[in-house]
């Protein structure tokens, strides 16, 4: 197998440690087994300088050998596809994977990123507010019913879902008891405890060379 | 080959016909050669008629025989696995077609939906408007340089891309040569059309039961 690199910033202010995106990349690479090494680009200047490999001058990027992959969203599926452990083999489970793996990026994160990220106010925008509401109590009702998103298992369904919905400001958005429950389970698993552990120990090594 | 088929409304307002997002699974039917037939759910009661089929009372779903599929981009991405005229076969131009269908939806499609949809306002969301218009100015750079978003040809990139484009407030906001020449190019293809008019006959057919 060729040589998997995930590709992140240098270094990132607090606020953001334990949440950028290089996560769900380390996450699934932990999850399948995969070896992977982590590469940087600068923080500083981002919005320009590595515009050849992302052009949004964002992170993460994928390197598997020859392929060049941006959007954490197509580094998952495109890993899913290398491993069994990350996504059913059979037709059924990969179209329900894929269905869900887009939900959570499309139908969640579409509305709660604005809402969360942007500091989006109620009063001025009680639409984007309602907007949220209704998805998520619409996710809550699927995980009152059942443990996974997808094929009755563990898929990247539930890796990107989860890591939409673990943001502090969405979790406390309202008591939802069975989406609250599902974060804190797919959360323990120990490859996101490991992606977790050491996102947070390649920023930290950061301050000291930065300081 | 199994019986494609895709679900819409049985009818919406005049506002958003022509741009309903059935219309992103009968282009790349069109584009593909690909027999289908479209059958509905009522718009009325949508957030809950059909949860069973989609979890968040939205249309489109697909079935291709036993599988069935939510979410446009996972239709596409479904779809754009069973013919060469939606994504090239060789690994490369498989990986540019998947992290730019991606980036239409998670970098493009989630930063406009909620700024032309919502109606948010500069005064009180300048964030937003800044946050859209740094990434169209990112899509402009490189629709300078190239014809097509993936693999030097027309993918599903394109057309998921040029549908997130081509809506008229986008359109409208700032002058972006090389995005509205793109959107022309591409909403210029023939399957476009076709689909174009199918839907907008669909939905103008339903008026006349409901009136």
């Amino acid at each position: 197998m060729s040589e998997l690199i995930i590709w992140t910033y240098d270094w990132v202010p607090e606020a953001p440690r334990g949440f950028v995106r290089d996560i769900r990349l380390r996450w699934a690479c932990e999850e399948a087994g995969f070896a992977y090494s982590v590469r940087t680009v600068p923080f500083d200047g981002r919005q320009a300088n590595h515009l050849s490999r992302q052009p949004f001058g964002q992170i993460p990027f994928l390197d598997d050998g020859e392929l060049k992959i941006f959007e954490s969203g197509a580094g998952l599926l495109h890993l899913a596809r290398k491993s069994e452990k990350l996504m059913p083999r059979d037709p059924v489970g990969e179209a329900q994977t894929l269905e869900w793996t887009i939900a959570a990026l499309n139908s969640i994160e579409m509305v709660s990123v604005p809402w969360w990220f942007l500091e989006v106010t109620d009063a001025a925008n009680k639409d984007l507010t309602d907007w949220l509401q209704s998805r998520l109590d619409h996710i809550e009702s699927i995980l009152k019913e059942r443990e996974w998103l997808a094929a009755g298992r563990f898929t990247i369904a539930d890796l990107l879902m989860a890591d939409v919905l673990r943001v502090s400001k969405v979790r406390a958005f309202g008591d939802r008891p069975a989406a609250e429950a599902y974060v804190a389970r797919i959360t323990e698993r120990p490859a996101f405890r490991k992606a977790y552990a050491d996102q947070m120990a390649h920023f930290a090594a950061a301050d000291s060379t930065r300081a």
